[in-house]
């Protein structure tokens, strides 16, 4: 087992400090946090060979604690969003602004514009000052009040930038390439010296980061395709050999796509990132599609926007925040199903839907707005105990911080092999159609 | 004015009957109709210039006569749905059923499969029997519950399947081309001395059907956009210079695209076919749309699917339907826009939302359930009462019956010189940048 | 005919001005209308005998004119929004203040809060600045930004305070009491011989207003009522002959009750103010109640608040508004149901939903939204063009200018013999089982 | 540690058989189980007093096994569904009915109605055959589409049915009185030595069954409880010292009430069973009211139904199914609260929201769904695979079995220790102005 201990090495938990915690926190709570109380959790550990492994994991576990390090009435916070929109950026927002308004009571928290273009003079964006008043309603909407941006910024204009400001704590809510800024930005403050907690908040509408077992705004996500997916079901129903065909967000990961269909229980195909196919030949999609047909006249696919790359002459180009630019599969698949239908002499109805960010820019549900609220609070939590380099997780219901390292490595994919993946292919029944659909070698 | 001399000639609303109705019906009811009970109506009349001109017409007045034509026992009715989905087809054939069975006792009522292609033997469909039980519920969903298809089928074959079924009554839910069909039917019926009726349901979702001046399902399509332009105007405001712009269906009238608009007052500029529009040059779209983002940073464009059809290089070509295929105007805008504001150093986010199929396959809400619910119920008083060549429409709160002759001609569009429209623009202000928005020559 | 002259002598629709309008308005508009446009509409007029009659009548039309009367530099307006809530409240006070600032560019729009409370001194209440900002999004959000309060306040007092604020227009946003209250400050602004116009937007959930068709929000709350009336409706299924009994809003009026069972096709008795009912004895509720159930073990009931009166202890009693404190019916009924069927021995199970101010305090949908607009819109257009004494309303499509008085006489009440309420019957087939329902005599 | 070692022991988590599984299953799995394959869960353990404490027991995974103990082509499953509607049950019925038609070939499965009177001869209520096309859209609806009714049937009886039917799988989908019902039935099957597995499906609205710690149909109930939470507010904000007073399901445990709190973040003051307020006196809720009413004049209050039952005069008496009648606690405040504020010469507005079925009779939201779906899935797997006496539960992600034992103890309640409870109050603000509001004795 040479292996499980190499990875046991590099699965470092520990959480940085800037210092002790020393100050009376004025809060009135029953039941404060030990300053580094931790637990153990049994997490489900990417391979390197695909598959997850269960490891046992000590985490410091996020909350309250007695004292502070930072003393409230003369610290300001400030908060960054970056990167695309996820259901409940606005209710982060609004937690971090009321815990640390009401319960510690700081002394500011602004709120930087469009991403960390805000922090660099030459954008010339306001900051927003940022009062329980101004952030009362913001839940109700999608989206983020304060913008964002795609792609990194210096990270020493940026420490100029919090320096100028005499902001004490970031909170940067974002997603890989943000929290790689993150780190940047840490190691900047740290090799100045300067007392500034740097915390952040994971934040991805594929639900992709590592040891982030459900990011917020995937629940709402989920919700919002399975509206997508029931009218492609009602477009397949209203035509004889009607294809209901989705394109849904999941870039290097399929989670989006698999929830959804375990939710509607309508998809007989599912297409994800993860799970290689074949188009073309015997038990490709076309095939297996064609034989659906003929069974029951109608049929709707749903397909992740990064399946089937190697289907695609994708570029390998990469946008402005470093993610590979994808070769367009559903473009391929509406253009080959017809065909081959055709050549095959079935009539048949292609319907396309893609509800693009239509799926992403809607207010956060309830129960993803349960899940901001405790992320924002613990976030305050965590830097006014003095925490740094922290990012704030939930995982097995515990509320931890996870050192900012752990999340920006690889990305979080379907582990093909699972339970919840044989679960989505049972609702599908695709593997009656189609051979590659396990990922397994041996089917 | 002899050319209004003439229009008021050409507006025949006479309705045609099998025969005098003779069979008292069981209903319990305090009041019936007059047989050809009718009223006058003003309504606006387009006018070849493509203005409207309110005129006072009678109309006969949709609703249950005290004696029939058809003895119930002995009638069989069918319901086809043909043309692209609706909400509400199933409220329709709910209703039908529901008024044909429950208060007139009819025989029976079938359900033709896929549209016209169920008639027509060699499509191999079959048909449905529709009782109350197999309908209770079909109003939770959208679509049809029967199938469509598109284009028509021989007319003579259409009616040997209605002789071959024994049909008493023919329903039928669809468009212009469904009405035409309607026509073919119904000469073929009276060629051949038959006794049956053909009733017209008119659906549209681009609520362009004359004589119609709200089609079913409109409501709850519109509704359905609104989402689509709430997350672009999310999408606009969640970046610096964030740009939403939504396809909407509506591809010779844009009534979806300026009643969304109307409906969410986030709208920064709507495009519709009945309003040509420049894109580049002074005052052109392209112009407009940078000095907004100039002034607002962010803004959100609605683009009906059929404007602008001058820019594009439309094919001329027709579908299965015989509509025309359209140019892509929405691919235009997607390229010029990023290409001339990059010309003009404008940073910039486009985010392009068509939320296509999801607004027409929604369930119709609770206005159209209504509406629906009258129409399938006048559907069924106007065949019982011998009627025939008989559309149902709503206007000015009334049920009336409209010979089919007056809802085959040419498509009703929006004014662009009413106050409809001009509210639309007041909605928009974009008047301010555009020069071509008010379609008057003056401007 | 005389009774019919007499009645043609009654209703004058003819509207005050303030004096002549002689700015001309900075609008670029297509197409004003002129100063004292109009048109004919035939409308439903309540007779003596509780039925209604068709009449030809001229309403003023609303809309733009040419020229202002009030100097748009120097005019101050002002919103009130009294009694109960509504879903659009909001959508109205939004579009008074776009419009007015944006298309008018009056010097300012200002906000009373709490109703007429907030013009006077004693209850201390201060005004709101309303700026396009602040009434941005306020559509998002059911209720009233202002705030409101029922009951009559002095309106010396009140136009006191119009002189003290120099306001020059109120928008008075309220039901029968508050068009009351309209009249009396346009007397005392009259008496005065102040150049102050005083504008009512008509607001009422019952939909009872006379001389207003629908009014706003009543779309909106009958889709929320069909939610409770759903619930309902599973309820009864769930169990051995379930009854499902809904309480709606409706004080003198059903038209909610009416207008939901008519959108949801589930409800099998629906009880309504304008139409009498036994509760014992031979086909009274009761006993068709439990005929019901024997056919097909569930049953679901809707009762309008002010159903029954009859059968109920009412005190006669009045609320701080001068509505008549109504007598409990809905108790009456899930006392007596369960005891009438122990007494008969038939197993049930009686699940009673009250969804009380739910269905009122939601954000409006987007046909209310649309609606809204143009009354808040024509509101200010009327203002600016100098009428006073006015009230906004749709009718058959057109946006007309009411005089205050038409409004404020007896309620709008549900025709018992007209097609609507046949055809909710029809939807409940409530006639099988009851002995009372059509209000007719011969029944 | 003596009391812990004595826990330890009573927490039996072992899962009785039928006996050897021996057939092979005719599934596609790349990955089954092993027979008895369990793993360590560290769960929340109830204490004698109150609290919670988290220990570490072992419990039997739920999923698919290779042999089956059934054989399918001989097996007949039977679901009962019994108690309250909860948002789901239909879900759990298609995944159950859907996974033993399609992956296990069952012979058939039926349905039995109306609870367990179903069983029972002189009910006279007929059985259910349940195919995949009966059961296919039933997820759409709320409810139950078997029925269901309160209170225990005689076991022996019921067991003469499942003889007579020849059942080898009984599915009971019900709460602890079913559960326990469920025992007895198994004590019966054993005494008689048939080979019937009874597999239960936990279902409580409350969320208050122990070792099942967020029970289905939870999260959407959750999500329906906040639009009432939400309307509460809209009317507390549209009058001044608006109060929003709203009553939800929670008979001993306030799950509901306390979770909707938390994701509205609106209210004021939560009272739910498990945390005893005083009303009258200092710092008792009147008085805490009338303080957050002059400092912001407005407050919403959520009050789960059992809460405060020391105030009422809760007879103690009990309904069909064993549940305590409650007092009437919001009948209390309804009264006291305009008394009390009276009395202090505060003006105010009472607003009273009771929700009621409406939160449990929607249709499930994609979160539940899916879990739903989970849970008719395992419990297949764990019939066919020979168990019996088994609960199907979710714990940390993992699906497991549970011993029917376990759940039918003592209730499931909030640790009013725990950070869950602080969150919710730090939510609320209203240990400002309460007294008793941790539970804590020094406070």
């Amino acid at each position: 087992m040479p292996a499980k201990k190499t990875r046991k090495v590099r699965i470092n938990t520990s959480i940085p400090t800037l210092g002790p915690a020393k100050i009376k926190s004025g809060m009135h709570y029953c039941q404060f946090m030990e300053p580094d109380e931790s637990t153990k959790i049994t997490i489900p550990v990417p391979q390197p060979d695909g598959k997850t492994k269960e490891e046992l994991l000590r985490f410091e576990l996020a909350g309250p604690r007695q004292k502070t390090y930072f003393d409230p009435s003369k610290t300001k916070c400030a908060i960054v969003t970056c990167g695309g929109l996820c259901p409940g950026i606005n209710d982060v927002i609004r937690a971090i602004v009321m815990e640390a308004h009401y319960n510690y009571k700081v002394a500011a928290t602004i709120g930087i514009r469009y991403g960390l273009e805000g922090f660099i003079p030459k954008y010339g964006h306001n900051i927003l000052e940022l009062t329980p008043e101004k952030v009362g309603d913001i839940h109700t909407f999608g989206g983020t009040m304060l913008g964002s941006s795609r792609g990194p910024q210096n990270p020493e204009e940026i420490v100029d930038a919090l320096e100028r400001m005499n902001i004490s704590v970031l909170f940067m809510v974002g997603g890989d390439g943000t929290m790689r800024a993150a780190e940047s930005i840490l190691n900047e403050v740290q090799k100045r010296k300067l007392k500034i907690a740097i915390i952040g908040i994971p934040k991805t509408i594929d639900n992709d980061i590592s040891f982030v077992y459900q990011s917020f705004g995937f629940d709402t996500a989920v919700e919002a395709a399975t509206t997508a997916i029931q009218c492609a079901h009602t477009e397949a129903n209203g035509a004889y050999n009607g294809i209901g065909l989705v394109k849904l967000m999941g870039r290097e990961s399929g989670f989006i796509a698999a929830q959804a269909t375990l939710a509607l229980k309508v998809v007989n195909f599912v297409l994800i990132p993860e799970s290689p196919f074949t188009l073309e030949g015997e038990k490709g999609l076309l095939e297996g599609l064609a034989e659906r047909l003929k069974k029951r006249h109608h049929a709707v696919i749903v397909v992740a926007e990064g399946a089937g790359q190697d289907l695609t002459d994708a570029s390998r180009k990469t946008d402005a925040s470093g993610n590979p630019i994808l070769g367009d599969i559903a473009g391929i698949l509406r253009k080959r199903i017809p065909e081959y239908l055709s050549e095959q002499k079935i009539p048949h109805t292609l319907k396309y839907i893609d509800p693009s960010y239509i799926i992403r820019s809607v207010a956060a549900n309830a129960n993803d707005r349960i899940y901001c609220g405790f992320l924002g609070q613990h976030a305050v939590h965590a830097a006014m105990g003095g925490k740094t380099g922290v990012v704030i997780s939930r995982m097995r219901e515990h509320y931890i911080h996870l050192p900012l390292k752990l999340v920006t490595g690889q990305r979080r994919k379907i582990d093909t092999h699972s339970d919840y993946w044989r679960a989505v292919l049972e609702s599908t029944g695709q593997f009656q159609y189609m051979r590659s659909c396990f990922g397994t070698p041996e089917d």
